[in-house]
């Protein structure tokens, strides 16, 4: 079978197609979304055609719906929703790239897209499988490394506090920090994520913020404070974590995830705190820390081979499960990287 | 006239003193202060006796009232109030000073007091008058020096914010970001300051924080927004300072001054913005920066030696009103750095 059989055939399925058609005012719904068909798309000089098997959905993709954000591209209504995939090259125009190879890639919430060469990325699945190349190997596995230790700049016996503990970044970032010598502790919604964040992902500690006394019992898992926040959450989470900073403690701010869903944010109440421990806060985007991203690849690389880090996901099936994922999981419905499966 | 005649001459003198008496519930006020009288003490060996000149009062010294506040060293009730002081060696039993030194410690809210050598330090009155060791060449000056180029490491041709122009740090931080070749933006209450900020001590623009379009005229001041945000006020101040701030802008957060007297702090709204422009905030105490405090005095002394860095004071006469005086500053009622004048 040669690529232009392939073509062939796949011209002649329809496009499955999400886009963002209405702006949310306050909690983002299915309503903010609309499936549409379109063509197969054929790829020019330079272009690959390919066939996404996994759509990531990611929180910061709430933050492209806020109005007048800033300095994070905005979404453009009647286009089809933006995101990161993986999938697999059914015909290439480009010299670096052949049919069966896996790539990566912002093709987007659609099951066919054409991107240049340039634009995409080729991913190992000998060494993980595809989807994970949107999680512990892709852009969330990069934050936590960049972010705990190159924007918190984390040392072996500190404490570092994570927020959403059990998320796709937070996980991740509770991994590396014991790989690299601290005490961990999570903070995450319910018991069970918390079992899971303890059991399986070997933190030593984790605390469900939804309890009454959230703030008491994260005190009794940092009995000596806490000298790193990887900051996922904001909101009261991150108040309370405020109470437990030690003098000199760094804080990572990485996401404000309580807080796109919101018509008015909560905002800071402990900001006296910011001052009188001397702490220092960075907000950031792993885009930025660019150099950083092999590094951090090959160490997460090396991890995931040794058996080391661990990855779960939570996966929903076929394109049009798509928006209600991606609220599903604003509201932390899931446990690990949140992907939908096309194929 | 020797040092023997000097204290008996003393002895016979009331040493007037004003205690911390009652924490303050909401804004302080001279009734939690009392004015008591103590006898002029005797120094022991290593120990040297000072008439206090000038009383320094600072705005962290509310921050010393809140109950409960970790970090900073609480004030004890009954006790004499703690403060800085400039003033002449009456008696010395310590082998590097002699009578009529001029010197600088922690002598507190009194007329007279001891404290061993190594406690207090030697100042030059032929560069700057005794006052001016409370300010620019002191703790206020030296806080400037640190949180402008060390914490946010501002930059020839960036634009730094200032909020409290006025006051004993504002007013060198600006005269600092302007010799270093920065365009600087003050903020500070009423058109009488702003003018001063910016005739007398060159500061580029500033802003009257107290007008309806405050945020308007910060944004006029600002054309290319700002990169270092030097801040003393917290609030509303700060949260329209952040609404300003550039990609990668630094804060160096050095008081809150806005919220000492509230009984419910005020918090941030804009966290948000933290996250969006990946700025970098940095609570800090120029008493963690030892190591610059010689380089910082240095240079301040050669600016003020070349007339090139102004002070200005605002001056309360007798220690008697003292408490007022703390109550004014606190509502910004002084311009420069506020000291109290007790001989």
């Amino acid at each position: 079978m040669n690529a232009e059989n392939i073509v062939i055939a796949t011209a002649k399925e329809r496009n499955l197609q999400i886009r963002y058609v209405r702006a949310p005012d306050g909690w983002v719904g299915p309503e903010n979304f609309e499936l549409t068909h379109g063509d197969v798309p054929v790829p020019g000089d330079g272009e690959v055609l390919v066939r996404n098997h996994y759509l990531s959905l990611d929180p910061y993709q709430r933050r492209q719906m806020i109005p007048g954000v800033e300095y994070v591209r905005p979404l453009r209504l009647g286009a089809i929703m933006e995101g990161r995939t993986v999938g697999e090259v059914l015909q290439s125009q480009h010299r670096d790239f052949r049919t069966g190879d896996f790539v990566y890639g912002d093709f987007g919430w659609q099951q066919f897209g054409v991107l240049r060469g340039e634009e995409i990325r080729k991913i190992d699945t000998t060494l993980a499988p595809p989807s994970a190349w949107l999680g512990v190997l892709g852009s969330p596995g990069i934050t936590a490394w960049v972010g705990l230790l190159h924007v918190a700049k984390a040392r072996a016996g500190e404490t570092v506090i994570v927020s959403a503990a059990a998320g796709a970044v937070g996980s991740v970032v509770g991994q590396i920090a014991r790989l690299s010598g601290c005490r961990v502790v999570g903070i995450a919604g319910g018991p069970q994520k918390c079992r899971l964040v303890v059991e399986e992902l070997g933190f030593h500690a984790c605390v469900d913020y939804r309890v009454a006394d959230f703030e008491a019992m994260l005190a009794q898992a940092t009995p000596d404070g806490a000298d790193v926040d990887f900051e996922n959450v904001g909101g009261t989470v991150f108040d309370t974590v405020l109470t437990r900073m030690n003098d000199f403690g760094r804080i990572a701010l990485c996401g404000l995830v309580s807080q796109y869903n919101l018509r008015e944010p909560q905002g800071l109440r402990n900001v006296a705190t910011l001052l009188n421990r001397n702490l220092m806060l960075q907000g950031f985007r792993v885009g930025h820390y660019k150099e950083q991203r092999e590094p951090a690849l090959h160490q997460l690389a090396d991890w995931v081979r040794q058996g080391k880090l661990r990855f779960r996901e939570t996966v929903a099936q076929g394109l049009e499960k798509a928006p209600q994922a991606f609220v599903d999981m604003l509201a932390g419905h899931n446990v690990g990287k949140q992907v939908v499966k096309l194929v």
